[in-house]
């Protein structure tokens, strides 16, 4: 892991009066440019030759300056960080960043400074740290199997490698779960989780809760809600597929997002939800998750929330709401995207000397 | 029923300077209350102790003053009532504040001014009232089946009592419907219709129109639309649920809404249809519905939108639209939400000295 | 065809500083007359006595002066041309306007300066040229079955004369089509595709994306996504409607649209897509499509866009978006919607007096 006292002395490095905020052109960072220039910031965008031109048809959301690579491995080398560094860059790292660079190249290679704390990296892409996580925050999780014998309602299967969403299926029993897995040719692991896990279906509908916390204002704010568009599995009703069909043709690829609010009394189990996880954020990872994060959600018809997974960092959903969302405006006056909110917490704990708190 | 005149009594006592929107911290208190800010008035939330940290997060939107309670007959007191009064409290009332006090508690128990029709509360809670509105307004409402025997089409049971949209079920034919009801252990009324009623299943989409009546400008406004979001019943197509899964697991509880605009060649259908609503009211319950309404309709493919019910006051899915939605746009140049377009009604009433033409 | 001469002229007789910008009272005109005020023209809307009132309703959206027409006919006759010609009117054609008045007539009798390359309607409405434009451009088209033994997947079946999306149906083989042609009492035209058309059924989600082509900066410009809300077959899912049952009852009339982005990572292929129907418009019909069109898109699992048709005007999608979508943010400052866009055109081509590069 580089240590956080080699981001604070680059840190020290910096002009302060002249920060960039700099990210990986792709995921969300068309809100996180025309936030940053929103907040007077300079911008800096990496990209390969091809995505350039997507950033460049949008003028209110072209960065400043590019950073051109050819292969995303090149993020890594020294010159190029060097370049970052040079601009007084803080990277804010979103999914596909965190994807294409590599979660762990990033906890031990990447020594430009990126918002956020380092350590979530690893508490977000380890299964196990995640669940770990999650339960002592004590929030509903769906029902893990890891016995076959055990499997007694509609199940998803979900294999660790599977990219895009890919790769699930469902079964109703230990039977189902073995035919299926030789069908698709893979080794069943005598019930070792290692490859895949099997979790409850749960009945009910989507929410995607988007959250920030801020250690400036020390609170977490709600900030928004989508619902993922997953393809090809949320257009199959077209055809009246059956379960069959579903299971043979399904795909869980998410496309798009569609924006949705929450009934109003329901806020009080989200924003909860949200205090919970970063209260175990900060005994689990001192001092803890700083920034955006979203709970994957099903809400069942009793009205309780099953959380399946955290993305901790900013999510795209977000995108839904460039100049802000349906709870962003009872937060913030100014239009404010969620990468907007990013670089507003900068601003903030750049004014107050503070950025140390919240960059890593 | 609190007499008209005992309102408008406390009416002409309270300091006009300064009248303070009040409601209960639920439902669609957080737009109320922002709208509230934005027109310039004091607000007071009413809550129980566990949902007061909902609005203190969302600064924008906190009430400047709560009345905490640890229950919601705690609003019928007197004391509380004159706590209201004493702070020149016009009173919002939506769907929770309804509920939880309990609509004819409303009519004859509670004394402080509220925004709207008083009448409309009983128009609105009994069914068969209900229907003669929407009749007489002369919209195409779901046929009714009284008799089994004439079940000929998909219908969907619904039972009087039941909460939240859970105990609906669909049936195909008397005998299906008889089947069904021994299952769920319920008693069958010989056909009468007390404890449940049965209609027809109306294919086609939903939109829920959100309407404004302002007496100020004699007009009846279109302000939005929405599709509620039930679940789990808009979730099943995900693991492609037979007839028989969604009679078995479907419910129908509302947990969210989505945003939605109709082909504007509808308008003309929608808009006839509020301003019949609020014709038929003027001559049922005069002087008629004041401020907020909403239709629940479904469009069919011959472009007919069929009327299941009427809220008659502010409904959630206006939650969608803090800041105006794709209608209120053509309507104001600020950013109107419904709870700010209810504000600002009395703030309009309030400078012509016209409050009791729109408090009751 | 009116010459583009013969509009050159009219143009010119003109008094530019009192432009009208006129279009019929249906489809998108809210947004476009909304666009224009707060561009800073007068606004004339054409209707049928019925639809006044609609108009009349929004005031930020009512058009200063209204021709009130019993019959769409009379748009054609030259008394009513010369009206709107002494109104130094710019008419917007929208879908409601092409289809009430006819795309021939427009061509051939319409000789009111309109908003856009006249060539464009020709294109758009034969269907051969349409996927002959479309294929020029290099998209993924669905697959066209014109022999009936070759058809080996989920097909659906259009007929050209079809409306509103009805009596589109799914068929599984050749086989299947004869036998539902045959029920359906439709001549068996022995595979010539004069009547209807066969295409392949592709999995997936379905987005719209909106562009504007701008001949003042020279750049395709993406405006906003939506999805569109077909009746009724975006309902029968929550009966647990089986193949049989869709194919049956299903239908596809438009009646609204959902709002909704797709994944940042994706801009790059619809950029690209618009840039290359534009300069494949550009060769085919010089100089090409001015202003708004929108693909009919549904994106794959594998992630590829498989476009069906294009709508080579506004759609009625952007009438989602009146102040601006979740990609206009990104174009322009203040609130953009597409009708404001137009008229925002013609208002930089009128300065540099050009107009005659985008009024044909």
């Amino acid at each position: 892991m580089i240590s956080k006292d080699e981001i604070d002395e680059a840190l020290r490095r910096y002009d302060k009066e002249r920060i960039t905020i700099a990210t990986l052109c792709s995921h969300s960072a068309l809100q996180i440019f025309l936030g940053a220039k929103q907040e007077g910031f300079r911008t800096l965008g990496i990209c390969k030759p091809e995505s350039k031109k997507v950033y460049d048809s949008f003028p209110l959301a072209s960065p400043d300056e590019y950073l051109v690579v050819d292969s995303f491995e090149e993020i890594l080398e020294d010159e190029f960080q060097m370049e970052l560094r040079k601009r007084n860059a803080v990277v804010i790292p979103h999914g596909s960043f965190v994807e294409y660079v590599g979660p762990k190249n990033l906890e031990t290679g990447f020594f430009v400074p990126m918002f956020g704390n380092r350590k979530v990296l690893e508490w977000e892409r380890d299964r196990k740290k995640e669940m770990k996580w999650l339960q002592k925050a004590g929030l509903t999780l769906p029902q893990v199997f890891e016995d076959l014998a055990e499997i007694d309602r509609l199940c998803l299967v979900k294999f660790y490698g599977a990219k895009g969403g890919r790769g699930f299926f469902l079964v109703g029993s230990g039977e189902e779960f073995k035919e299926k897995i030789a069908k698709a040719g893979r080794k069943l692991l005598n019930g070792e989780s290692d490859d895949y896990f099997i979790q409850e279906y749960v009945l009910g509908l989507r929410y995607y809760p988007h959250y920030f916390y801020s250690p400036t204002f020390r609170r977490t704010e709600l900030f928004g809600v989508d619902r993922r568009d997953e393809c090809n599995i949320d257009g199959l009703y077209r055809i009246g597929a059956t379960r069959e069909e579903i299971q043979k043709f399904g795909s869980y690829v998410v496309t798009g997002n569609l924006p949705v609010v929450v009934r109003e009394s329901l806020l009080n189990k989200l924003i909860d939800m949200g205090n919970k996880v970063v209260a175990a954020s900060q005994d689990l990872f001192p001092p803890g998750i700083v920034g955006p994060f979203c709970l994957e959600t099903i809400c069942r018809d009793d009205l309780e929330f099953v959380t399946f997974e955290i993305s901790a960092r900013i999510v795209a959903g977000t995108n839904l709401y460039p100049l802000g969302s349906q709870y962003s405006c009872y937060l913030f006056e100014e239009p404010m995207s969620m990468g907007r909110r990013i670089v507003r917490e900068i601003k903030l704990a750049s004014e107050k000397e503070r950025l140390e708190d919240i960059i890593y």
